[in-house]
């Protein structure tokens, strides 16, 4: 606490990110990081990137990267060009300054009320009003809670930490119902199990699309987010960067970021494998009396009847498995997030689990 | 323009950097870069942490970035923590923040009028009121000019673009007597020639000093900035930071950071080279009728009596060498802002000026 604080900084709750233990030989399940490395061929162009030419700045434009961003959504037929693709330090930066450039309105900002706990923090770095949409009884989103007068829908598509995908029918309902403010559809975990809304863009202006190269990319350690939309709105994007910071990615960045988006193979084989574990996982939880949300993501949400998420959670980890627990609000207070791991990860897991039950 | 900004993004005016040019073979002396590469240890330290620990997000603390950072102004007699040190993607993203943090209050920040452009950039984007404060008519900072009622004090020093160092005595002169605001110092150019306020922390709880690693430490292509001032300042800034992205510091930035403030050697040598060459430059530049301000910074803020700012700059360009020409204000319009380069370009430059001559 200081006195020369700006007055808001005061009441700001930051956002709390799951823990990253210093520890080694821990089980590492709790912030849904891919179990597989990057593409050989990204480090391959980190490592020849690292040269002299780092005394100099980046492409402030990170032309290089978005032009494989478009290429790769334009080879599946959605037609994306670069001027409808914006890029940032990581998604977090590209939804902070999409939170400022678009939700700073009258009417409130809407979204699930079990869900990405960082909307609301954005909200209060901005001072955004906003309204949480309670989820259903399913904790599933439903679409029909959200029309009604709104300054912006911000959703994740599958949601988090749920894991439940919406269908593309229902964004698409959305979307042309919901015509007087922007909705953003947060793509985080879409490649284990979604289609991507990218392919709506060319159709609705009030749509940005926005994912992130930390999950199925294995480049959480890189810090590469995008967003898609009509260029209008990528624009918008462009003059807060541009207010803010010319360079948000580093050079290697640049070029490592386009390198995953053009190693479709090795991408293809990382989906792949997080979905046949999560399977696998998911059967053997269910086999020992969990109930687990259907996923489409890299993570399950789960619970047991007979016992309370908080005492899973510690024994879990008196065994060196780490997992996300909420604690709150109440209806998801015994719910574990479980990121899908390797064989043997999910294997440590299960035998841990397994002491516990 | 779109009906889905929000309302002040249609006012802004971002920032223009300098071009980042994409041919070859130009001498660029136009975005202040160092002339020499990193570190060779840097480059090493990239290669080696390019490896499937990327698959994985960074410590969001960047503490060993932190700990080099403290250690080095620690052996200087600084006496600094790893508290009082924060770290952001580029020196740009660390000003947004402090100005988002500390400067939005009931009365108007003071910069000067001739200084870095992003300042009021800011205001823009946070929506900060201001006042600038006219350089004396030597173009140096007078810090009586700023004893008047603020909400908070910015300047760097050396000052961009003329290169003008304020002593620390009238730094200190003006922490004494502005006790009730803060007052940024902004270090993007110190180490070419001045010594850091950093000195001055632990006396001043109303001072805060910014420094870049793309000046002085070649790694301009890297995006790495800090802040060094008492705890509860760093605090704020913090909780700006969890509040927007919880992890701007990518794993290879935080490792090479730390590299570069570790290998002092390096870092002295490629100081040395750039000060002896702006005193070569500026010889040279005399010898033909230039007039300089006496700068302590990587670059030479120059004019000459019979040949306008922006005919030179045009002149220059037409034989592949670029330097950054402002146009305005008025004051400064006839000069020009030189990076030091290396001695083939510092020639290159003074034999495409003997041409235009």
């Amino acid at each position: 606490m200081s006195k020369y604080w700006s007055d808001f900084v005061h009441q700001l709750e930051p956002y709390v990110p799951g823990e990253q233990p210093k520890m080694n030989k821990l089980v590492k399940l709790n912030t849904n990081e891919h179990p597989l490395g990057p593409s050989p061929k990204v480090l391959e162009v980190i490592r020849a990137e690292a040269d002299d030419r780092l005394r100099l700045y980046p492409d402030p434009d990170s032309a290089q990267l978005k032009e494989a961003i478009a290429a790769y959504y334009s080879d599946k037929g959605y037609g994306v060009e670069r001027e409808q693709v914006f890029v940032g330090n990581g998604s977090d930066e590209v939804l902070a300054h999409l939170f400022l450039g678009f939700f700073k309105q009258d009417k409130p900002l809407l979204f699930p009320d079990i869900t990405y706990s960082f909307y609301k923090v954005y909200c209060g770095l901005y001072q955004i009003d906003y309204e949480s949409v309670p989820l259903d009884d399913e904790l599933a989103i439903a679409v029909d809670d959200y029309l009604k007068p709104n300054g912006g829908i911000i959703f994740p598509n599958p949601n988090a930490p749920t894991g439940r995908l919406l269908p593309l029918s229902d964004i698409e309902r959305l979307l042309q119902a919901n015509t007087e403010s922007l909705v953003v559809v947060d793509e985080a975990y879409i490649d284990f199990g979604g289609e991507s809304a990218i392919s709506l863009i060319n159709q609705y202006p009030n749509l940005l699309v926005t994912q992130t190269l930390s999950k199925s990319r294995s480049l959480a350690g890189l810090r590469i987010g995008l967003a898609v939309g009509n260029a209008a709105l990528i624009d918008g994007l462009n003059r807060i960067k541009d207010s803010f910071n010319s360079y948000p990615l580093d050079r290697l960045a640049i070029a490592a970021g386009a390198v995953a988006f053009d190693d479709r193979e090795w991408f293809d084989k990382g989906c792949e494998l997080v979905i046949s574990q999560r399977d696998w996982l998911d059967g053997e939880l269910a086999q020992r009396g969990f109930e687990s949300l259907p996923s489409a993501a890299n993570f399950l949400f789960s619970r047991h009847p007979q016992h309370s998420g908080e005492s899973l959670a510690k024994g879990l980890r008196e065994q060196g498995v780490i997992v996300r627990h909420f604690g709150k609000p109440e209806r998801i207070a015994d719910y574990l997030r479980i990121t899908v791991g390797n064989p043997e990860q999910n294997q440590a897991l299960i035998e841990a689990l397994d002491t516990l039950l």
